[in-house]
This record gives structure tokens, C-alpha cells and sequence, in this order.
């Protein structure tokens, strides 16, 4: 993945406290190398983050800087945010507070 | 109990005022040990917290820390909340002003 | 009625600005001693205080405590609050604001 | 009206910038004293203040007290207010801001 | 119109920053004397402030007077505002802020 | 446009952050001044500032004057705005925040 | 593109926070210069800054600068934004906050 975190996150910078994520795709083989029919392939919730804005803007004009970095693996929400098509890969904008979680 | 809320603590960090929760099961069979149908158990407004963010981040930049920590028994609210399913278990990511109360 | 509001306000701790309550029940029988069929049970808006969050968090970090106390006759609004079961007693959670009027 | 004022304001006190209200009834007979049948009589959007609350909490905890007073006569909206029946009488708590003008 | 303004403001205070306005009502008759029917009277979005409250108040408990008084003559917004009916007169009150202009 | 602009901005005074617009009149005639029937005029959203309010008040009770001034020529957003008829013209109040562009 | 920015950032300029931008028309032939039909073609949600505002007005009446300056390629959000058509070209003006993101 470092690749493409590189890639993206040198070309879009996220406006504010939005940040870049890119889905992780449901596992498209068994673990004994058997593909699993598209259908039966199990949405995921998690993503990557490729590129962080440079935070929240306060009523004062201050800028909180985001909780989250490049690369970081984080629990979407299950609705909301603003995807887009970016080399004809799917990649989604969110405000970082609808972020659900960071997963270590 | 415990090691669950270790293993997930571990790995999902909540971001800023949210909190992971385990929803308590209801009871599966009855004191005497005679199985309750899954029809008749009592759905349970009770949940564990398994993991706790950072605080609420304010206007000005200061964060509020929690009122909750890891293992605290809440009271939820009926509606609300973002269910996640991490290693098949359903958890729910709610904002801490969304919980009720705490059980002691 | 005190050793209700011992029973639950030792295990149930109100969250942020949050009053447990619960309702008055309305009168069964006459004052001459006759039951009141149950539908003839006039509906009450009013409740007593069970337990008492520590405040209302500000935006910048201070509790403002609440005007309420355990033990506390309340009006209560006619719609809102959050209704929990515990040990087979329907309470109600209401953020302060929601409450109407102290009876005195 | 004063012993009704007495009477209730002792035992309701309004939470917060509510205020308690009693609407003033239509005139019921005619200035020659002949009765008004009860569909004729014209609603009035007029009450009497019967008690206070202790005034707004602003978001500092600051308490800005209410420009109102047990006794004041005053404007009331067509719509809004927490409508309360206590001794069988119907009285209404409204927000101190809802409240349309003072009459003097 | 000097004294209907004596006459409302005297009993009528409005709260905080609202403003009470009378309507002006559409024209009668035309310059040569002759009755225009109801019908084809246009109705007019212009009235006269009639009284004014001590202003808004504000998060700290400051106070801002209302940039308009007695007597001024305004341009009211096609919706909003609370009917009144006093004296069998019908008067708006309008917060401050939905008064659009002041016609001098 | 100069003797409207004075006449207007002499006798309306519009509240607080409001602006008062005349929208510009789609072109009538061809370059070359053959009449456009009026279906085929192409609706503008342009307009010419008549009149500008003191500016935008503040919580602080501090008030924030306008960018905008008479004269002006401005991009009208394709909704909102309270429209007006003074002296048989249509005029339109709003607030400035609403008004997308200034053009020079 | 560099006439057009000139072209336009003279004569239009933001109100506020706004941001005037012109979106990036889809390939309207393939690399080996065959025509692609309209329908086929993708529609594209990036887009150049034509022109920026002089920034948002915080509360306090301070002037937070735009992060984006003309000439700037960036993503648009699928929703928002007032389209106002100047010299026969469509243009859009957003609040800079609905604006994705900044491509480099």
C-alpha cells in the first residue's frame, strides 16, 4: 500500500479537516486460494487513510490539527462522506469527526 | 470479560469524544439452566466499554476528557450509535453524550 | 419513597447533565378506599429525582451543576426523555433542561 | 388573582429561564351581566405570570436573570408552552424567550 | 397615528428584542374620493412600530438596543411575526431581525 | 441608474446585514434593436446595490459593516431574498452573506 | 487556462468565503484523436479557482484567508454550489469549506 499512499497524498491535499481514505477491499479468495463469488464478498467498514488535511478551523481562526496521519487504518462510517474518482480508483472525503475509529 | 476488552482496546482507538461499546447479550437460559428461546430473551439496554477516545475537542482547541473508562458498565439509548463488526463481534461506536449513565 | 432513591442512585450514575426520574404513579384507589379501574387512572407529570449527573459540560470545559437534587419532586415534560428498565422499574432519563418545574 | 399567585408560586418553581403561566379566561357574562355562551366567548393569548425561574445559564454558567415577575400580565404566543394540570387548574410553562410582551 | 403609539406603548412592552408594528392598512378610496373594493385593495408589507423591547440579549448578558423606535416606519417581511389582538386591534410582534428596512 | 439609486437609498434603510438589490432587466432589444418578445429574454441574476444596512451584529453586540456599497454591481444567488414592491418597482432585501459575487 | 483566470478574477469577485470556480469540461476526444460522443463522455468533479474571496468573517468580525488561490486545480463535492453563467460560460461559486480538496 505504501505505494499509493505515496502516490495520492502527493497529489491531493484535502481541504480542512477532511481526509482522504481509501476503502479496503472485501477478500476476493479464501485463505486456501478459492474465489469467493463477488456477492458472497463481505462489505468492509475499514480504510486507509493516503492523505490528511491541514486540520480544523477554529470560530478564532486556529487550526486544530488532525488526530490521524497518512497510512493510518481507520473504522469508516457506514454512511456520509464524499467519494471520488481519482485514476479510476474510488476514494472517499471525510470531515475527520466522522471518522469512527483508528485500528492499531 | 476482561480479555476481550483487552484485545479490542488494544487495536481500535476511538476518535475524539467516542466510545466503543459491547452490547450486554441477554440472559440465554434461567437460573434453574433451562435454555430461553432466542424469541423470548429480553433485548438489554446495557453495554461494556471496551475503549475510550481522546475527549471532545472544543472550539478552542482544549480537549474534555471522558467521564467513561474501559470496563464501565452504561445504560444506552434505543436509538443511535454506529455498529462496527470487528472479528464477527458487533460493537457500537457512540459519542459519550449519547450514553445514558453508568452502572456501578 | 427514600429507600428507592437509595436503591438506584447508588448503581445508576446520570451521565454529563442527565436526571433519572421516575414517574409518579397515578392513584389506585379512592380516598375512601376504592379502586380506581386502571383506565380511569389519571396520567401524571411527575416524577421524583433518582440520581443526578455531575453538570452540563461547557464548550469550555467547566460543569455547571445541576438545580436538582436526589429526592426532588419534578414536573415533567409530556414527550422526550430516554426510558431504561432496571430490575423491572421504568425510569427515565432526561437532560435537565427538559425538566419543566421543581415542586416544592 | 394575588392568593392563586400565592398559592401555586410557593410550591412550583420553574427550572431554569422558564416561566410559569395561567391564562387569562374569557370573559364569561356580558358588561350588563348576560352569560356568553361558551363557544362565543373569544380566546385570550393573555396570562398571568404565577412564578419564575431562577433565569438563563449561558454557556459560561453566567445566569442572566428573566425580565419577568410573580404577577406580571403578558403577551402569550398562539402556539408552544408545556401545558401542566396541578390542583386541576391548567397552567403553562413557557421559555422566558417565548413569552411575546409584558402589559402594564 | 401620534396617538395610537401613545395609547399601545404605554401597556404593551415587548420582550427582549422583539418590536410590536402595526399594519398600515391598504388604501380606501382613491385621490378623487371614490371607495376602492376590499378586493382591489393591495395589501401593504409596510407598518408602524408601535413599541420596542430593551433589545437582544446576548450569550455574556450583554444587552444590544434595538436600532429602531417608536414611531419609525418599516418594511415587514411577508411571513412571520405573532398576531396579537388588542383592544380589537390587530398589532404583529416581530424579533428585530425579521424587520427588513426602516423607511424614512 | 444614478437618480434611482439616490431616490431608493434616501427613503429605504435596510436592518442590520441586510442589502437591498434591483435586480438588472434582461436585455429588450437586439444590437441591432429589434424587440426580443419577452419569453425569449434570458433571466439575469445580476443586480444593482440600492441601499446597504449599518453591517452584521455580532454576539458581542460588535457590528461588522458590509463589503458591499451603493452601486455596486453584484451576482444574485437564484433563490432567496424577501422581495418588495416600492412605488411600483420590485426591489429585493438580502442578507449580505447570501449575495455570491461583486462585479467590477 | 491562464487567460481565462485573468479573464474573469478581474471582473468577479467572491463575497466572503466564496470561491469561484470553473469545471474541468471531460475529454471530449480520445489520445488518438477520435471524437468521443457527448454521452460517453465522463463528467469530471474537479475543477480551477477563477477566483477567491477575501475569506470567512469569524464572529469576532477577523478575516480567516482562503487556503486556495487562483489558478488552483481542485476536487468538488457531487452536491452544492450557486452555477451563474457569465459571458456565455457556466461558472460555480462554492463556500470554500464545501470544496473536497486541493489537486497538485
Amino acid at each position: 500500500m505504501a505505494s499509493r499512499v505515496t502516490k495520492f497524498s502527493k497529489t491531493i491535499v484535502p481541504m480542512m479537516d477532511r481526509v482522504l481514505v481509501q476503502r479496503i477491499k472485501p477478500q476476493q479468495k479464501t485463505a486456501s486460494g478459492i474465489y469467493i463469488p463477488e456477492k458472497a464478498q463481505e462489505a468492509l467498514n475499514e480504510g486507509h487513510v493516503i492523505a490528511v488535511g491541514k486540520g480544523l478551523i477554529t470560530q478564532e481562526g486556529k487550526v486544530i490539527p488532525s488526530e490521524l496521519k497518512e497510512g493510518d487504518k481507520v473504522l469508516l462510517p457506514p454512511y456520509g462522506g464524499s467519494t471520488v474518482k481519482v485514476d479510476n480508483e474510488e476514494l472517499i472525503l471525510f470531515r475527520e469527526s466522522e471518522i469512527l475509529a483508528k485500528i492499531q
